[in-house]
């Protein structure tokens, strides 16, 4: 058996308000402000997750060997985090913002500029005090995290700054709100610089799920709601930067659409083709590719955790698009059995497939030195048994 | 070969503006408006069909021998509609509105209280006087039409008596608006008097593509965005009725889900069942059911038109939840070609379950007399070869 080098796409990181927060990463005038935030999201953020998630399903995921000997708080601690990682089999990770354990953005930054009571203002605020802390976060093993910036869209000359900021400070992507509230959406040219900016930045864009949608009120069934329509809200960005032309304008700009399943790519694809190819054949002028073809050149998915079924998926959803992620520290995520779940999922994909999958992928994205990753991926990645003969591929009959 | 009985589950009609319109059925205080209203429309329709759709596709639609002659004219002239449906191998019919030839409902009565620019209280009015019309429609046939009347849920108290005449007037259904705007969305419990009377009076609800979409600006690629998310938005009550515990507290109670496609039912059952099983296993005390089984009890859905692709899904969207419609008289829909449509559609569809696609689900539940069609069909259904030995299952071994 051979050992894979795993870099996980999608993981998360903030300052516990436990120790201060992003305090000493805000501008000095909004500090007071900071705290009393902190101070009253201690209370909310509890009341939240218990909606959120079964308290059996909290107390399995908190009864585990590793957490309970605080290995959430690699959220915050650095050494820790990649100990973490590592014991979990992954060599290096893509990092999102957090919130499930009071160590979210400062202001609401990360939610984008359609969150329930958002200040626009504010969030450009709470995204740089985010983003100084990320890039120093980063920077304590930097060949081995890819911070995700914040960006305020609602000011564009302002989330230029915050890209360039970020490609200045070694982050290597920004996080684009999936939703963007009462602000046109993106296939709007308002954003146009933004597009720009990160394509000559070799910047990320990222959606990722757990925002942009709607309030579902104190109702019963609202936290499933959030759970379930929440997918559909993160990967909405697709189809307006294709049709929007932004992908055909930009061909340098790439996506990933992350904590989102793998499994709506290849019907997504399939319904816009067939608009492109019939209802809307006029488009072909203005776009000369297929909504499926900008997909295989600028476009990723990260699952989380991506399914074996999702894997037999691959040739629809495209070997290049996948990315595989742990979604560490959270709840729902594969921490702490991510090697045990990566060899299911993976059990009859060859092996070249699955390097690319687990780690190829990512590296060429987000510019990882595989060399150096493959010396600590040969101790500490997952063995998987080589493939099994695979069955006849379900579905290939049916395109 | 035999023949089949085929019910159109999707088919439109609506007064041409041209002979007046809804002018008679509309309270006279409103006439001058709806006047007005025509005047304006004539010309916006003309614009906003030429930016839905490409203009070959259009024109190629418009070049059937059956199109030159006037078939679409069936959408207000119930003679000339049911010869035409006969001639395409379809005995009976549920009816929508219309508004793809300036037969529109009146006042945006249709499009939900969150189209733009709507004002609810015309609404209202709109919907009396389509509702009047329709009732008289069908009545020129009445075992072979079920009219699908428009309520407008901002009252729910005016809903209700919507639902109460539309019932003692002979329609079947109604139209539950896929969008509410800025009122809360259906899991709220203003909504229960509506549930309770469609459940008791045996009114069918219904979503129908096409509204519920945000404004996307005149803007390039605005079209295809409304065609491709008007699908999404269109399935979204299920989720709310399922979660706001709808179908539990009204097992009677019965939806449809027209013109949007039928292959995303299994991913979004399979999706709902897990939330349902672990995140959310808390909700299993009020919601006895998983999300599939209150979909298998009560939910029902019309691809048009059914591609052969979901014919092979048959089993996982449930034999007994689907329909089949052709869309008549519109420019997307299969009419008249529906006879070679289901005949490739159905053509590996065992007899018995081409039976329930094609005619006796609808008739089971919006009350048509199958006895009586089945006399109609033996002369104009469709001849289907027997069904060709099945190759094997796809996707079988992916659950």
């Amino acid at each position: 058996m051979s050992r894979y080098t795993v870099i996980s796409a999608d993981c998360h990181a903030g300052a516990t308000y436990a120790l201060g927060g992003f305090l000493d990463y805000v501008d000095p005038a909004y500090r007071e402000r900071l705290r009393e935030e902190m101070a009253r999201l201690e209370k909310e953020n509890q009341e939240r997750m218990a909606k959120l998630f079964a308290s059996e399903f909290m107390a399995e995921q908190d009864n585990t060997e590793e957490a309970l000997h605080g290995g959430r708080s690699g959220a915050w601690d650095p050494d820790r985090r990649l100990k973490e990682l590592e014991a979990d089999g992954i060599v290096a990770d893509v990092i999102f913002p957090d919130g499930s354990q009071n160590n979210g953005a400062p202001f609401q930054a990360a939610s984008g500029p359609g969150a329930i009571g958002a200040d626009h203002a504010l969030q450009s605020v709470g995204a740089w005090a985010y983003n100084r802390w990320l890039a120093e976060f980063c920077a304590h093993a930097p060949g081995r995290h890819a911070g995700v910036a914040l960006m305020t869209v609602h000011d564009v000359e302002e989330a230029v700054r915050q890209v360039e900021w970020a490609g200045e400070n070694g982050l290597r992507g920004v996080l684009l709100p999936a939703g963007v509230g009462d602000l046109p959406f993106y296939h709007h040219p308002r954003y146009e610089p933004i597009w720009s900016i990160c394509e000559e930045r070799g910047l990320v864009l990222h959606t990722h799920v757990g925002s942009a949608t709607p309030d579902y009120g104190d109702l019963p069934g609202a936290g499933a709601l959030f759970a379930y329509e929440s997918l559909w809200f993160s990967h909405r960005p697709l189809w307006f930067l294709i049709w929007g032309g932004v992908f055909e304008r930009h061909p340098e700009l790439a996506i990933v659409f992350a904590e989102q399943g793998a499994d709506w790519v290849p019907d997504t694809l399939r319904i816009m083709d067939n608009l492109y190819l019939h209802m809307f054949r006029h488009e072909q002028k203005r776009l000369p590719m297929r909504p499926s073809e900008y997909w295989a050149r600028q476009c990723y998915v990260e699952a989380m955790f991506l399914s074996r079924r999702e894997a037999r998926m691959r040739e629809r959803i495209g070997i290049g698009s996948l990315l595989w992620g742990s979604d560490y520290p959270h709840y729902e995520g594969s921490w702490p059995r991510s090697k045990e779940l990566i060899a299911t999922a993976l059990k009859d994909v060859s092996e070249r497939e699955r390097r690319a999958i687990l780690s190829e992928n990512a590296a060429a994205l987000y510019g990882f030195d595989l060399s150096e990753l493959d010396a600590i991926g040969r101790e500490f990645g997952p063995e998987i048994p080589p493939p099994e003969p695979e069955e006849p591929r379900p579905g290939a009959k049916i395109h």
